[in-house]
């Protein structure tokens, strides 16, 4: 009995000093994981950019333009859409602190698709969506993600839509190392340059994600620079004159129809493709007509302004062709949102489900483009 | 000379008069149809509710619950998700006014999903979108659309997914009529109710008509009544009870998953059942699994819990049907979603783009579960 009640004893004796062991070993583990070490983003590529000669990182237009264009323009400029972040890290987690520039509120898009932020990571083949930080305030720190395997992984994280940012921090578990991007992924030689209005921006994107620039850059592998101006894609010739400085552009993309009115169209189009073409003679430039908005099934006065727009792109177009750019493609508007009338928020402004519809038909016409 | 003065003179009179006759008849008309007159919409048909004994109009539980289930249930229950107002009108314009009972802020939801309203016209062989109605704040008053041709039509006209309306009218041209409606779509007769969480509810579409209630109204021409209680979708008996009184259900659609724990499930979930089966032995009934959540892909701790989750579900589903009820069904995840990781705005509520996918998954599980 001894020897059993001395063996029972042992036993639980190591038992005891085996789960002692066990949690001082796993305690600074379990307490260091749970802290969040954050880095300033200054420090890891920012894809996006037309320029790097801005008053701050993140925004899209050139310090020289401040008092050159229009203001509302100039203010979109401080908004991000289109900019993110490169890095990669075996961290668990990953977590952000970003200050907003204006914290701005709208009725049709969500809080996240505005000012908020959107991760993705580089899995085998392909951007993979990972998690979305978001937004409640000017200043704003969110877990984005948790519980991942410790496995080293290139991110991209993408900054907000419609609003600007002012600092930007990554978090990671403490115990981790958070490096620069090895993968050149997104391509950035030879960037696609697109122009245009408030959908060209992202608007009604749920996150910044799904904007349509951003939805091919992950299908291409291939760097967006976005210059989408809410309300304002309205040809102007400082806009031309900043992408035309970009010889390296693999395509200009120009999206601006919604913004215009038909005598626009006529008096500008030519002038503004011909800022691009004096220092871009051979460069791809792709016109897209403009979405044939969902409610104009019943509003006519919309319908037939969009009709007279999209006819007369197609008739600056023939015009250019004619006069011998052979390098300038034409995207007509059949089924750019699928046939259903679903995809909008407001008729106008696509949700992610007229994004990822009219993401796709850009996907082809730019392959077909570039070919 | 002087005949031809004379007739030219008489003709420019005459032509003066003719203007004058012509600003006269139009003048009342132009003024007339410029102006909006409202009606209020309690006189018309409400459906998506589960009984007529609430203590608005606008909600969707029964007042005698309101010292019975639990708060969250019941606040829950004054959302107006997947109700909707018909009437029939040849307006070329429709606007609205809507007051909301909290005024509600979310930063992963439109305000225009949250609060707004969303109207869909009947066009031949289908409910085609309209426009929505976005709010501005407590009380609002916007037109949705206007420039259509002054044609006689059916509409349907979806109130918030998650706020509650205190008063709501209709506005058309003054000069136009508004009717109770003829057709009797979407068919009322055998609703199909759908119990849940915060998906069921809407969570989050960027207007009302995408919640998938709504979505699979429209496409099966069908009312649907919606009790999806965001995080609050726990089992609760008291809506078991609810349902059950409804004999006319054609399916009750339990879709409860992401707020309840394994225990629960196995506690629970036979007994809500018993209490829908008590009163309507063979109406169908459809268990449908958790979305896998887009963020699983990388949280391995979600990506465990949903799957033991689903799989306990469908061991009480086998046990029911074991026990003898042949008119249960079970739809299994795969690929409710898609497969690329972009159907969500936060790894787990849909957007637009996962609403449509979900309720094409559905729509295909509805129609064979029906035959």
């Amino acid at each position: 009995m001894r020897v059993l009640y001395d063996l029972k004893n042992n036993y639980l004796q190591m038992k005891k000093y085996r789960m002692i062991l066990l949690l001082a070993m796993l305690f600074p583990t379990v307490l260091l994981c749970g802290q969040t070490k954050y880095y300033d983003a200054a420090q890891f590529p920012l894809i996006g950019k037309i320029t790097t000669q801005t008053e701050t990182r993140y925004e899209r237009l050139p310090a020289a333009l401040k008092n050159e264009c229009r203001p509302p323009v100039w203010n979109l400029g401080k908004n991000t859409a289109g900019l993110a972040i490169r890095f990669r890290t075996n961290s668990t987690s990953i977590s952000a602190k970003w200050d907003l520039y204006e914290n701005r509120y709208m009725n049709h898009m969500t809080a996240t698709g505005i000012k908020g932020l959107d991760l993705y990571a580089w899995e085998k083949d392909h951007w993979q969506f990972v998690n979305t930080g978001r937004p409640d305030g000017k200043s704003n720190e969110k877990q984005i993600i948790a519980n991942m395997t410790p496995t080293e992984r290139e991110y991209l994280l993408y900054l907000p839509l419609y609003d600007g940012v002012t600092a930007l921090s990554v978090g990671i578990d403490s115990t981790t190392t958070i490096q620069q991007p090895v993968l050149s992924f997104p391509e950035t030689e030879k960037p696609i340059i697109v122009y245009g209005t408030s959908i060209t921006q992202g608007g009604c994107a749920s996150r910044p994600g799904m904007a349509y620039t951003n939805i091919l850059e992950r299908k291409l592998n291939k760097e967006f620079i976005n210059l989408g101006f809410s309300g304002n894609g309205q040809l102007d010739y400082e806009i031309a004159e900043v992408m035309a400085k970009r010889h390296d552009a693999a395509l200009f993309l120009l999206d601006f129809i919604p913004n215009v009115n038909t005598t626009q169209i006529k008096e500008k189009t030519a002038k503004f493709i011909g800022i691009l073409r004096k220092e871009n003679p051979e460069t791809p430039i792709l016109l897209v007509e403009s979405v044939i908005f969902s409610h104009s099934v019943f509003d006519q006065s919309i319908e037939a302004i969009v009709a007279e727009k999209n006819s007369t792109l197609k008739a600056e177009c023939d015009r250019l062709r004619k006069n011998g750019d052979k390098n300038i493609y034409y995207l007509p508007s059949h089924n750019f949102l699928g046939n259903d009338g679903e995809a909008t928020v407001d008729g106008i402004h696509l949700t992610d489900l007229g994004f990822e519809r009219f993401s796709e038909k850009l996907y082809q016409a730019i392959k077909k483009t570039l070919h």
